[in-house]
Parts: structure tokens; C-alpha cells; sequence
């Protein structure tokens, strides 16, 4: 997926956010700012993909403000909120009567876990409106291959889950769940190192993902989405030796549709931007479970 | 003023509005996204003044896309709905008792006028919001010199109103004719072309402030705010003529503690912004009636 025009300013918008978290040094934060609008002078291109500047981006604002992880404090509350709200989200799972049942109610309280942040314009989120929004989970599910996923799922010896957002990883630890009952043998594939508010192996042995997973690995990269040309070779091998990868978020939206897969790939998102949901030919504020076959 | 971190953001989102009202061609509008991070690569600095920097935009956009009037639109709208609500906001001032009060008054609607606008991150604006924003303009009066504004009208023989945007200027009517009234004469400058959704000449005339002020100028110039060095001759006359200036917005705000003042002149806005609400000391959203003698 390209960017669109307003993709400039969510890509400074969130810049500038980082940019003050990281530093409280107000000439350096003018520094880092002119050369963010350096980097978008040049990379900012109808034939950009949105992940790929943000990773850009996040790689310079680190270098230049020395801090290595912005979104830290961000990333620990999100994990822990949602760790309070993870035993009800839960019930709701397991009240469900069947695999197939159990399997969809996990699909959409990964999919509403995937709306935890905190920084898109015109995006908006409060840890109180998670009930409402699993409530209506259904309603808003524009794009619905559940089955679908499901049916692979239930076919696939070996399933690599690509997580998102720290927070959000606490309910996706409910699919990893539902997809170990089908059978598979599941490895949980985190970020390689900081960017944005995305999950590292902290957040996923914090919130216990690495007790429910078979296997727990990083990309190797701190790259937005996935680029496999940045992705360790120990990731490759795993991405390229199982049958099914469900993949979370905007970031994989936005890359995966780059690539020239060879697997089928499940896309689990919910569509907090207008270029993404425009990409996707549905509104924004949709949730989303897309298979690529 | 200068500009803080976070006005990168507002900049850029209001120059990304306008190139996308001002071309539906999609090449041409990267083309001059990415002109617009060159410029800020280079001006956006701590000692920069966001007027001067929205004036520099502007006027690369409407060069780049040859479009002469991106808010030409949005402008006629606020007039044409400016003029449904005048009767009853005329009503609100005629109905005070004294000159004073009816000063106050038309001083509290023209602020409220000032709320206005519709591109800026973090101010929304609805017109059915103005009967309920004049009821609570009082409570939100965070710097009120509104008898001081009073008293040096009251004196003055030559009154300069520097006017801020379209729909907005609707209101001022009211304020133009309460100084009148005091006996001054009332000359009110517009911008001198278009620039975001300021006011201009044609603005002036369509909602009749050529037939209630004793004179109607332009600052001869399409810059934000007041910046003397590109005026008119003509307008710099009649500004060094004056008793007193009112000077209505955030652009003006920005600009005149920019300069060396050598008479009173009196701010009339709304902090719309956390930067120019920051420089005024007082929170976001609130009215300012400040006189700087």
C-alpha cells in the first residue's frame, strides 16, 4: 500500500509525539523536527509505503535524540491495562459453545485489542470503551473471512501470529490460544527492537505470551509491518516453513500488500486511518479479518 | 511569538487542507507536499513566528498550484452562515442597557466570532455551537481588559479594526458600530488578498462593513497577521494615524508581540491553539480581550 496525501501529516504528527516523549531538550527537539522534514522532502513519494517512512522516521528520531525506546512508559500502561481487562475478555471467549464459536469471539477481541492506541490523528481511545467495542465487534467487522481463517487454520500444522501493538498483545494471547486447540504448533513473532508503540520480546514475556506460544521470536528488525529484507535469518526460516501467518495491524496491511506472498496470510485490523480503510475499500473505524490467499 | 514543537504539526495540516482543496491532481499535489517539508526543513526554527512561516506556505501553494483563493469556498460558507445568525447576536447587544454593557457585549459576540475555523488540530467548530458559545463567552473571559478597551476607545478620535477571518468579520459589525458610537472614527482593515480564510475585501463588502465603517482598507499585502514591512504605504498612513488599534485573531496575536508598538492596541481572539493559549498564559479555549498600551 502507498501513501496518500494525509498520510504527511499522521507520519509528522506522530514524529512530533515521539519527538517530545523522547527528549525534554527543546533545541535538540527543533533539530530532530528539521530533519524529519529533511527526510520527508525527499521520501515522502506517491510510491512510498507508509510503514517504511514511519520506520525511517522512528530510526532517526532515536539516533539523533539518544533515546532508545520513546514509547516506553506508553507500551508498560498499555500492557497493563489491558492485563486488567484480559480475565473478563477472556470469559467471553471461553463462554462461547463451540471451536468455531470460541475461534471468531477470539478473532474479534484480537481485532478490537488492535484499536489500543494512541497517536493517529483523528483517532481516538479510551481503556474504558473495550466492552462496548468487543459488544460490537460483530457490527463493525467490515471485511468477515473468519470461516475462512478459521478452515485454514484448522488445516495448518505450523502458524506464525505477527503481533502489533504493546497492549493489544495481552488479548492476542486468546487467538495464539484457540489456535493451539486446532492443532498447530504456533510461534508468536514479535518485534526485533522499539519502534512506535509496536510489541518487543519484553512485552510479550511480561504480559506471558512466551507461557501460551510454542515459540516466541523477533523479526530480527525494528521495522514497522514486515520487511523481509531487514528480517533475520533465523525469522526467515520460520516465516518461510509454516502454512498459515496471521498478522495484526495497519503496519502488516500496508507491507504484506508489498509483498509477493507465497503462503496464505490472515490480516487482523482494525482501520484507524482513512488511507488504510480506503486501501481496504471499507470505512474507517471497521474492524477487519482479511485472508490472502 | 514564536512558534513551540507542536505548531510543525498544526503548519503542515493546515497546508496539507489546503493543497488538497486547492488541485484534485494527485501528482501535483506530492509535488508540493514535499515543497512544503523543503521550506519547513529551513524555516521552521525556535525563532521563527508562525504567522510568517503560514504566510510563507500559503504562498507557495497557491504558486505551486496556481489555484489563487484555496479557502474561497469555505469563506463564502462562514459569511453566508455568519449572516443567519447576526439578527439574534444583534439582538443580544441592542438589548443591553448602557454603552457599556453594549460594548462588552459586541466585544464578547466578535470573540466568539473568532471560534470560527475549521482547520485547525484539536478546534472543532460547529455553527449551531455560536448561540451557546456567546451564552458562556463570559465564563470563558480568561484576560478581561474590556473596560480598559472601553475607556481608550472612549478617548480616541481615529480607531484602526484589524480584522481576522471570513463569517468572523460578520460579527465585528456589531463592535465597529459600538466604537462608532463612542465618536470615533472607525476605519477597518482587511487582508490585502487571500490568505487561509481571512477576511478580504470582497468578504468586507458582501456582509456590508463598507456601509457601517467610515472607512474600508486593505494592509495591502496577503500576509497572516500584520507585518508592517510588506504593507501599503497606504495602509501604514492610516495605521500611524490612529488613537488606537483592535486587532482581532491568533495571526495578529502572533505578529504585533513582534513589533515595537507606539500606540495602544487592543487583542481580541480566541486561544484556538495550545502554543498562542501557552504565550497568553491562559488554557486553550478561552477569550482574550488584552490591551497592550
Amino acid at each position: 500500500m502507498k501513501v496518500e496525501i494525509e498520510c504527511a501529516g499522521c507520519l509528522l504528527h506522530r514524529g512530533l509525539f515521539q519527538i517530545t516523549e523522547a527528549t525534554d531538550d527543546c533545541a535538540l527537539q527543533f533539530e530532530v523536527t528539521s530533519a524529519l522534514f529533511q527526510l520527508f522532502t525527499k521520501e515522502f513519494q506517491p510510491t512510498a509505503v507508509p510503514a517504511y517512512l514511519g520506520t525511517q522516521r522512528d530510526r532517526l528520531i532515536r539516533r539523533m535524540t539518544g533515546n532508545p525506546d520513546p514509547y516506553a512508559k506508553i507500551k508498560q500502561r498499555s500492557n497493563q491495562k489491558a492485563l486488567e481487562f484480559f480475565p473478563s475478555v477472556r470469559k467471553l471467549v471461553s463462554n462461547e459453545s463451540s471451536p468455531e464459536f470460541r475461534f471468531r469471539k477470539a478473532c474479534l477481541c484480537s481485532i478490537v485489542g488492535n484499536i489500543m492506541e494512541f497517536d493517529i490523528p483523528g483517532h481516538t481511545f479510551n481503556y474504558g470503551d473495550i466492552e462496548r467495542l468487543i459488544q460490537r465487534a460483530e457490527d463493525d467487522l467490515a471485511i468477515d473471512n473468519i470461516i475462512e481463517i478459521f478452515d485454514t487454520a484448522k488445516e495448518a500444522g505450523r502458524i506464525l501470529y505477527l503481533t502489533d501493538n504493546a497492549g493489544e498483545i495481552v488479548f492476542d494471547k486468546l487467538l495464539v490460544r484457540e489456535l493451539k486447540r486446532l492443532g498447530a504448533h504456533v510461534t508468536v513473532g514479535v518485534k526485533g527492537g522499539p519502534i512506535i508503540n509496536d510489541a518487543t520480546v519484553e512485552d510479550a514475556k511480561y504480559i506471558g505470551m512466551d507461557r501460551i506460544a510454542d515459540a516466541l521470536i523477533t523479526t530480527g528488525t525494528d521495522a514497522v509491518g514486515l520487511m523481509p529484507e531487514q528480517c533475520s535469518n533465523e525469522f526467515l526460516s520460520a516465516y518461510d516453513s509454516v502454512d498459515l501467518v496471521l498478522a495484526k495491524g495497519m503496519g502488516h496491511a500496508e507491507t504484506l500488500t508489498e509483498l509477493n506472498l507465497s503462503l496464505p496470510h490472515a490480516l487482523l485490523l482494525r482501520t484507524k486511518c482513512r488511507p488504510v480503510a480506503n486501501f481496504l475499500n471499507v470505512e474507517k473505524g471497521k474492524n477487519i479479518a482479511k485472508i490472502m490467499l
